[in-house]
């Protein structure tokens, strides 16, 4: 399959990388796609990662019924409001109609709250702090793999304090401490971390934080927020405690979450015209190995190349993974692959690079005389012989220098995209260049409607200070806000 | 809250201990129950525990859209007959009636099979073993928490293979090597394996295989199920290969799921009549901390079950868990939980015994001088006064030997509660005492039909060999089986 160039047409670029690179198939239910193996394995390394910093901080996991009874949407006004048009809706059990229908969850805010009801009496049971990983529907007229899909999947956490301020401060560190700590560390992709504005932050929510990366093309993507809700969805759920001071109050609410949507920004982020690379850490395997076959050396390259594989891993056991060729070792630290297809080496080489994984080791006869192997970086260009003892240590730090690689490669083109604007025309022109506009703003909604329908871009966030300090600088009046403009990913 | 005492009333003493010890609250949801943190622990620990055992498989996972269109349900008829009238069905999204409707997947061979269909040639593609962690919906009219529930959990496995014997095998080595290894070694539960009769089957399966333990009233659990479901689905979708002569043929199909439901299998197997017990494996807590408080040296203990806690896990660091006064330290390898309540020490430890955490460390002034604390082992009931320094191996040995003692109470059970039987009456007697019946059948569909409506009883299994030797003798006649039967948990 032919990829379509990035500048020719984005979208249809991104489409054709992430299919050509086995990341998805389109499912047989609208919008929705069925993760391959590989996205699936993306995304459990996110899951792994969150989780162990979520232990940190003290989250439990819990897990909620897919289905919400309809009456609950009426008790936050801006909730059903936004929710209402997305809504898929079971009408029917037990092969007859139900006597109230059910929505599939769009996100789980309205049952945690009727959960908290039950659990909660004095200050002395604060704070309350719960995450779940979940599939979700909403119903959306236009989808695009993992980026917005009908059904996608994302851990959300909820979590309930005694004070504002309290509340405010977690939905910070789950903002700094999880998730900019697991796309920056993890995903290699920085971003602008601010607020949003009134108009685009969630609804029912006082603050909504938020990370924006920007994507291969300029765009923003908004990857996760973390919501300060506030007392709003507790009085509407008349969810109360007992505070120090012996009064009725209710608790402080905070929710965030973060999606396979994800996925998608690790295409765009660190794919190319020619295809997508997996950061080194989330990589399934160490290293795909490539025998190469001369005439009759089959058997010889093949028990070096499984010697190699035992090296890797420090697994002797192989295992089939798919069809006839491909085999995998498991060790308790990393995988590798090894593709025995008898093929030309240069047709086996673009394949696993079109494929994404970031290392790949080549050997031949001439290997094993030698003792050593090619080793090849995806990311970095690199490509060397190395003796077999130093083939470990080699890997890890040409897996850590790719890594480091693409974050850094992320950090510059938001640095070199992102531009102090003066006027609408100067943020019309930053945003058809594919570039994140810094704006003072006064504020006025009136602006987010224009940037919308002359430049098809949003209000991304308000940055927190200490970002792109020589450009965002304090504003001029003081009811004004440093605001970032950009088009959605 | 009383237990009900399991002679009273088994089913009643199993919600009310399953709601004592916090593992689930009903939702406001038909049939449905919130999981709470600590049985999603329990679920967790079953999942990595899998997950490990199937990548040494080479089984890859993958998430399969959660609706199906309801057209697909007439591709199989053995399967629409048997899931139709436990179908959720979605009928409306973007706020209006959808042009087909869909179902909440109850189980995804069928979106497995569409899903098949593009990606197979020939025999080299074979085999493919795919996986997935999934939510289910069944809406059944009766539902009891974690056993039958409206939505449940589990991993679904689909796998294709060149031959019969071949998916036979790896159904085979499912139910052995990932299966059985994980309920018998991590969960202590033993059972009998076998596999179903015609009627009992899976709807569209050729065999399926199943391993049943014993619950604490002498009730049968299908804890799993793997199915060598063979061609019919192949056919019913059109999915071929070209095989090693040249010729198309449909694979052979295998499918095979462990649920949620095994957690309550771990509820009635530990259970008795006080409270629930975790196997040690399985504890989210290496040991739970009870400080012991004087007058006036609350300081001096907090700081010293400070020291405890960090020597058991390595780490020192507090994190709050819940409210003010739970606090939890979270190592590389385990968890510990200090409750730093000033009640009663007869209070605390009565709390954490229905809690079902496996041990706890009980310590006071007393014991910081002489630089000891107290273990406790809730499944032996050892307790003994441990030098800190001989702590951590200490809580190692207690958590084997509890481990092992759970395993063994269940392997004792269904061995003294088996019973060989030549008559009806014999099996009625067997499955009204709480017991497993072992019969000759003649594999007549109209047993299976007098025992339902005499003793509420079910064939539960066929029982491979080498199980029972001194019971389960050679049938008499060439024609009949030894089957197991028993009441259904």
């Amino acid at each position: 399959m032919a990829i379509t160039p990035q500048k020719q047409d984005y979208s249809q670029w991104y489409l054709d990388v992430a299919k050509e690179a086995d990341l998805f198939e389109y499912a047989p239910v609208t919008g929705c796609i069925t993760f391959l193996p590989k996205s699936v394995t993306l995304w459990q390394k996110i899951r792994e990662t969150m989780q162990k910093k979520l232990d940190l901080l003290g989250v439990q996991n819990m897990m909620l019924p897919l289905l919400i009874p309809m009456s609950y949407f009426e008790k936050e006004k801006d909730h059903i409001e936004w929710f209402a048009p997305e809504l898929a809706v079971v009408t029917h059990g037990w092969g007859k109609q139900l006597d109230e229908p059910y929505a599939i969850r769009p996100t789980s805010e309205l049952l945690f709250c009727q959960f908290f009801k039950n659990r909660l009496t004095s200050y002395r049971d604060l704070p309350l702090l719960y995450n779940q990983w979940a599939n979700i529907i909403r119903w959306e007229k236009r989808t695009r793999p993992f980026l917005r899909t009908t059904e996608f999947h994302w851990q959300e956490g909820h979590t309930l304090h005694e004070s504002h301020d309290e509340a405010n401060a977690f939905a910070l560190s789950i903002l700094h401490d999880v998730y900019i700590a697991t796309i920056r560390d993890l995903m290699a992709i920085d971003g602008i971390v601010g607020r949003k504005s009134e108009s685009e932050k969630f609804a029912g929510a006082d603050t909504t934080y938020t990370f924006e990366p920007m994507m291969g093309n300029g765009w923003a993507l908004q990857i996760c927020t973390s919501h300060l809700l506030g007392q709003g969805f507790m009085r509407g759920f008349d969810v109360t405690f007992q505070n120090r001071e012996g009064w009725l109050e209710n608790p402080y609410y905070t929710s965030w979450g973060l999606s396979t949507r994800s996925i998608g920004g690790i295409i765009s982020s660190h794919g190319d015209d020619r295809w997508i690379i997996i950061p080194p850490r989330m990589s399934e395997y160490g290293a795909v190995i490539l025998p190469i076959y001369g005439k009759e050396n089959t058997d010889r390259v093949n028990a070096y190349v499984r010697e190699i594989a035992s090296i890797v891993t420090g697994s002797q056991t192989e295992i089939p993974v798919r069809g006839e060729y491909f085999r995998a070792y498991v060790g308790d630290e990393t995988k590798t692959l090894i593709d025995f297809r008898n093929i030309r080496l240069g047709e086996k080489i673009a394949e696993w690079e079109i494929s994404g994984y970031p290392q790949r080791i080549e050997c031949g006869e001439r290997d094993i005389e030698q003792r050593t192997c090619v080793v090849a970086s995806r990311i970095t260009g690199e490509k060397k012989i190395v003796p077999l003892d130093e083939l470990q240590s080699t890997l890890a730090l040409m897996a850590e220098a790719g890594q480091k690689a693409l974050l850094e490669k992320s950090r510059v083109r938001l640095r070199e995209n992102t531009v102090p604007c003066k006027s609408l025309e100067d943020i019309g022109e930053a945003v058809n260049d594919g570039k994140f506009a810094l704006y003072e703003w006064d504020k006025n909604p009136a602006f987010e409607q224009e940037i919308k329908d002359r430049f098809k871009a949003t209000t991304r966030c308000i940055p927190f200070e200490g970002q792109f300090t020589d450009m965002l600088l304090t504003p001029e009046k003081s009811d004004t806000v440093m605001v970032v403009v950009a088009r959605n990913f």
